[in-house]
């Protein structure tokens, strides 16, 4: 396996946000490149899902992966060991989430930047800051585990309203923890009743391959 | 139970809140009242952790309880009715911390504001950001859950640097997790050689007592 690289990334200049992370999606858009913007609590498996998905979509479509974290490099490692798809590292430089020029900064440090099917983002963990700032993604994902309890949409307003879908992880150990997985769902549909949810368990697979498929529809969707 | 107040706290606007925040402190001093910083992830068990140790200290402390959050006064609702102390909510307006001066204004807010002996502040649930803000804290207290992963330190540097002292919680489902415990508090150690750290299970109760105990020390030792 080769070194993981790691990009540290730099918070726009820019003031606006909005135009360039819409800039950055048209010019996506034109190369034919899906970028999917994963966030999550730090620790609810954004990795070992996106691992699992990755292995899922890899023999169809050219995939892409930036990690972010504030430092290490264990994610990126990781996926490219799990996956074999090129995987880099992005340094946030103590900032707690990805606006459109760092996510930006990432892609054109991808090796094979301009021939990927699909880009993935795993954003910083962290369920506050990073609902704030579009990256140009064309879908929010979110996920959801079922250690941290039913009420996190209640809690974390804006980023169940900016995720257009919701996975609910470590459903494995559910039965150890007082969750209430309707409730869960009642949560999440009231902060956002369009988003679609699943249920997972990113460890043993359950659920992967139909996050899988509903990824695969989104981006043979978006082509149309 | 009364209804739980909630208290909408504003960002400063003054340049420096370290300044603020060293006043503050030097202020509740004056006052003999220890305020405590908890800081975690979303759902790794702050309100439950504080609501054991609270009940361990309340005969011998008089204690007010401020529940940070974005959005939502469940955790307020949850202080009081489980321990009957005075709680309030405080709303951050989007925030994804809490600055001197918001935690002043949520000081000022409680009925009971110059007769504490301890004040607690459960900050938003956020490994990031409520870590570069000092409170006016006398300690900072960070709680790491067993789901969450024992990497947490190496991701989140600044968060185990600024803590005092750190609790592994949910030590109760350590079997059901691919968590190395010493390798966790090898990981808390490496970023900060100096926190103290502590194994619980908040929901069992395990290790409250000596949590408590250690607070108990830690106010009777700041009071001298």
């Amino acid at each position: 396996m080769k070194d993981i690289r790691i990009i540290e990334v730099k918070q726009s200049v820019f003031a606006s946000n909005d135009k360039r992370a819409a800039e950055l999606r048209n010019e996506l858009k034109e190369k034919k490149i899906f970028l999917l913007n994963v966030m999550s609590s730090p620790g609810s498996g954004k990795t070992t899902t996106l691992t699992g998905i990755i292995n899922e979509l890899k023999d169809e479509f050219r995939i892409g992966v930036m990690e972010a974290d504030i430092d290490s490099d264990v994610d990126a490692r990781t996926v490219s060991k799990l996956t074999g798809v090129e995987a880099i590292q992005l340094h946030t430089g103590g900032m707690c989430h990805l606006d459109a020029d760092m996510t930006r900064q990432g892609i054109e440090s991808l090796e094979d930047k301009d021939n990927y099917d699909l880009i993935i983002l795993e954003n910083v963990g962290n369920l506050v800051c990073p609902a704030e700032f579009d990256t140009g993604a064309v879908r929010n994902m979110c996920i959801l585990s079922v250690p941290e309890g039913d009420d996190k949409p209640l809690k974390y307003p804006l980023m169940f309203e900016v995720s257009n879908f919701v996975l609910i992880n470590k459903l494995d150990v559910i039965d150890y923890f007082d969750f209430d997985l309707n409730k869960c769902k009642e949560n999440i549909k009231y902060r956002n009743p369009n988003a679609d949810i699943f249920e997972i368990c990113a460890k043993t697979g359950m659920g992967i391959k139909e996050v899988s498929d509903y990824i695969r529809n989104l981006i043979y969707d978006w082509r149309k």
